[in-house]
């Protein structure tokens, strides 16, 4: 026989013990990036030196930190500063919290990471998705306007359970959680949000007093028109005039990247001409809304303002839980793509516990949730950063600010801020995106409009969960329906390949070969079982001239992994096809399926002389038993007409 | 070069169009059995005529029937019966519903299964674990004990939804969602559920008149404990003498499987003697409770009975999905278990019409939930039957009963009725699949032992979710952490294969090649892109003295799908290891992938000339270069020496 010698290589050697399987699986399922390999070959001696500086990162880069550097991150921190002053107080009135909150959250979490983070590049700030995310949800059970300081208190206890969770999911290695919030959700997401927030904002740039507490379009623009008699002409165009000029500065950097900073310092440049404007031309009466008072000095303590009564106990974790994933996704991926623009790598589960930290010390210390924003973090980046030390540069500048400057924003027209916060937003809404997702891939165009529909037209949180309910339900679908394909020897070569790929590959008679991709689960075996059976019929009535099926050559080598029930599948496949006299045979089980294959005695019932190393050797064999037969059957009729 | 020849053959024609693929995906996700493939090779005129046969099955087989068939099908439809009627009566006192309901349920559901339904072998009856959680979620919002009536009208009305659900189901095609009832999980759910019953019927066998609503093992325990003082002998020794009598039948049946119409009939002798006995005696002088008063009569029509009302209708809604979906899971297991050692095809999505219109039919008679419950089945199997037949004959046995002999059953002890229960019930209890499970594959056993203790010490419906849930998360951390193993060529051969599993396979200098198993979804590509990333840093820690990496070649065969937050990965790995210096090459992507590579423009980034066939030819390129690139080298080094 052809491929006997050869065969005697596949690997039968007792399974491997399920305390290696079991610590394998958890290494790959919780360390992938296997973060003690740096310690393996240390000495003993430095190793707790070594893990300290793994845990507090700024120990390892400030000792060998010179001047030379500083000089780059004091330019690159003043420049975020810019950006977050006009930022922070803008948030803070989408959370609907005092602007003064949103200038307080610049100073201490950018602290600490800056001590725990590992991100060179990361610019800590507050965001505008979760911004409006935290007032839909605490706003539901405790509206601002009823009684501001417990608002703001809850707002607190959300960003320290956002802390909470990110630690928590930090320590426990969770970050495989953030895994399922795939790139067409986020897309998607932040496309919707983007929206909801631009028509939030024509409340600011018409001037209106009354409006909705809804977030979706339809009740927005609702309001909007239904208040058409407060509409303010002299607002409505200084903020175009505003918007032009942010938009305008933006065109110039896509022109020129190098013209970044003007488009970094364009909110800092229309928040001090809008305080100006708002101080000489008395705008306030002009119906021209100013931010009004801003209180010196810089965060009090806020730890016994957490509040844990069990009446708002539900709506204060759903906002952190829900809030803490977004941050996460968007502080993590932000960090990660800016890390592989200079080719280091991003512990995403020691980033969770950093963003984790800073929110729970910010919680205490007066500030809302923060994380890693693109904007601005893409300006820190472009303003040349090198260290996390433009963070505490920052730090530095708005403390400066709180304690000497603070008053002098109190100028600033809502209007101006609306524009900013406009401008923003409309870079995050990208057309192409979507467009290039509807061209590849329909599905992600679906979990992404998903997203992006649900968010503008129902609830953010309810966006997000059905975007992330028809993701995995895709998911579990391709798991439920594995694809499998017949295989065909392509001509002059030993390779087999899928037939409706390769036309050209060619079968062998009465040898169906198949090919089966991903793991057989609970959830794939009946129609593994049901396809295999129907490939079987399709060929045979196809071929109905031919030789009936003899042997059906299971390709395994996509299969990573098996079941209990997918094994039982396998098992019944077996016996559907004795009775029908056509003979299994498996080629290249990997090594998981063949410890389950050993251990569940399958192997004992198709024997070993029925897994094959390579589809080649297999059907070899398999041509040499149908030779065999058939020279047996011409044997046999030949006797009586030789007799 | 090499390979160049055989490389032109890789397809890079236009990718499919997206009705094809849509078209396909569908068609493999709804209909993988293919059920219209008999009507294609049919003439158009005989077409509607075969569909009909399809869909109304009984038009199949009847014109054929003879009376030959008849003889075997009519002892087989008496065997049933006699175990149809203890059967009843037992599981409708553990549904707490009047006991004339369980005998009803026997008539006209089969009647309706015979007509619709496609298994040969199937016997409908109700079940013990569905009558046991119908009496557990209708009893949260309607105790039986205040209002039987009211609780039995919601028992029907709950029947109804089963039905609905069932029926819509199966129309939807829908057979799929049976699918994530993996079989470690019914067999823990069968096995918790059995010790439930078991406990519940000891109530019975004690004479108890006090006892607990609840289904957990603490608190029917507690219950039992603390009513010691009823406890009565003379029932607990009559009901073990009846328990005793089952179970050698059971024995013998196993010792001889000639026997099994011995195990058969042993439930009716026990009810006969036990009614025969109760008459004589005078039992409920002696505080052995009989069944009560049974009404002659078939079943009255009840669809009036449907009650709707908002107040009941979460409980009712509840009670029909999660009884549905176990009672479809049980009837298509067994349906398909018989089907399969007579070498027959079951049509998943059919059998759940079937039983839709079954339980539809049934609540509007008076009938409760029904489905092929696998100990009638087993005994309707051998007993002979040859077809649908045999639940007609014991539809007309049962209508027979009902009409005269009804009565008679009235002084059924409910202690012989307790014994029966929990006879049949210890057969469900299987401890050599669960020890199996612990041995081959301890992910499996936790999500058995999951269903077993949630079932047994919390409730039935908690019990089963909490196992679903356990074997969808670890589906999903299959999905998040597909294996990734590191290919090695196996001496004088051209195969390429994991060196863990095949450590005699070994790798060539300066190239790694990985091959990566399951689709890469959003779900796992960070994963992917971590753990190349390491493979590669392993091998070169590893390799320290030998040649840098310089070739990455990724085995995509087991790769049957990809999505786009996947092909933003590869571009990512791709982008990371040019700035190392390193290169990428893709072998064997599948027509899926392929055409998803294509679409997004990926092929055009990394270049056609890095896209092989086979792992072999895409070495032999690589090892061109490498010589070509130390050629050169050697060259440069040379020339200056020779200056």
């Amino acid at each position: 026989m052809a491929g006997t010698s050869s065969r005697q290589l596949v690997n039968f050697s007792a399974p491997r013990s399920f305390a290696t399987t079991f610590k394998s699986k958890c290494k790959e399922t919780l360390f992938p990036d296997d973060p003690f390999r740096q310690f393996k070959n240390e000495k003993p001696s430095r190793r707790p030196q070594k893990i300290f500086q793994y845990l507090v990162p700024i120990f390892e880069w400030l000792p060998r930190y010179n001047l030379k550097l500083l000089r780059y991150d004091i330019l690159a921190g003043i420049t975020i500063t810019s950006l977050a002053i006009p930022q922070g107080i803008s948030y803070a009135k989408l959370a609907s919290i005092p602007p003064i909150i949103g200038l307080y959250s610049s100073f201490i979490p950018p602290l600490i990471y800056a001590i725990f983070g590992s991100s060179k590049h990361l610019a800590v700030g507050t965001v505008a998705a979760c911004s409006l995310l935290i007032a839909d949800t605490i706003g539901e059970v405790a509206p601002p306007k009823d009684n501001p300081t417990l608002y703001l208190h809850l707002v607190f206890t959300a960003t320290f359970f956002t802390g909470m969770i990110q630690l928590a999911l930090g320590f426990l290695r969770l970050g495989i959680l953030v895994d399922f919030l795939s790139h067409s959700t986020i897309t998607g997401f932040m496309g919707g949000t983007a929206v909801i927030i631009c028509l939030q904002q024509l409340k600011g740039i018409f001037g209106l007093k009354h409006f909705t507490h809804k977030t979706d379009v339809v009740s927005v623009l609702h309001a909007i028109l239904s208040n058409r008699k407060e509409w303010r002409w002299e607002s409505a165009v200084i903020g175009i005039c505003f918007l032009i000029f942010l938009q305008f500065t933006r065109y110039l950097r896509t022109r020129n990247p190098k013209l970044f900073w003007v488009s970094a310092i364009a909110p800092m440049v229309s928040v001090i001409v809008g305080c100006l404007f708002a101080y000489f031309a008395h705008a306030e009466k002009h119906g021209i809304e100013i931010v009004g008072h801003l209180k010196k000095g810089i965060n009090p303590i806020s730890i016994k303002d957490l509040n844990f009564e069990s009446k708002y106990l539900p709506a204060t974790i759903k906002a952190g839980l829900i809030t803490g994933l977004v941050a996460l996704a968007e502080g993590i991926a932000i960090g990660r793509s800016f890390a592989i623009m200079q080719n280091e790598q991003i512990d995403g589960n020691k980033e969770m516990i950093s963003f984790g930290l800073m929110n729970i010390v910010g919680s205490f210390t007066s500030c809302y949730l923060t994380t890693g924003p693109f904007s601005k973090t893409a300006v820190n980046f472009n303003a040349g950063c090198k260290t996390a030390m433009s963070n505490i540069v920052m730090a530095i500048c708005m403390m400066l600010v709180l304690l000497f400057l603070a008053p002098l924003f109190s100028y600033t027209p809502l209007v101006a801020l609306s524009a900013i916060i406009i401008s923003a937003m409309l870079g995050l809404i990208k057309y192409d995106e979507a467009i290039h997702l509807f061209k590849v891939d329909k599905a992600d165009f679906a979990v992404c409009m998903a997203a992006f529909l649900g968010v503008a037209f129902l609830s953010m949180d309810i966006g997000l969960m059905i975007s992330v309910g028809l993701a995995l339900l895709r998911a579990l679908i391709y798991m439920a329906r594995p694809a499998t394909c017949k295989l065909g020897k392509i001509a002059d070569s030993d390779i087999y390949r899928d037939v409706e790929q390769y036309p050209c590959a060619k079968g062998s008679p009465g040898v169906l070969i198949l090919q089966i991709g991903s793991p057989i689960y609970f959830a794939n075996c009946n129609y593994i079982r049901e396809r295999t059976l129907r490939w079987i019929r399709d060929e045979q009535l196809s071929d109905s001239k031919s030789d009936p099926i003899e042997h059906l050559l299971l390709d395994l080598t996509g299969v990573t992994a098996i079941d209990m029930t997918g094994i039982a599948a396998l098992t019944e496949i077996n016996r559907i096809l004795e009775a029908k006299g056509t003979k299994m045979k498996i080629i290249n089980p990997r090594i998981d399926v063949m410890d389950k294959m050993m251990l569940s005695k399958f192997i004992d019932i198709i024997g070993r002389e029925s897994v094959f190393l390579c589809i080649d050797e297999a059907v070899e064999a398999c041509r040499f038993s149908l030779q065999t037969e058939k020279g047996r059957q011409t044997d046999l009729s030949d006797q009586p007409s030789a007799v």
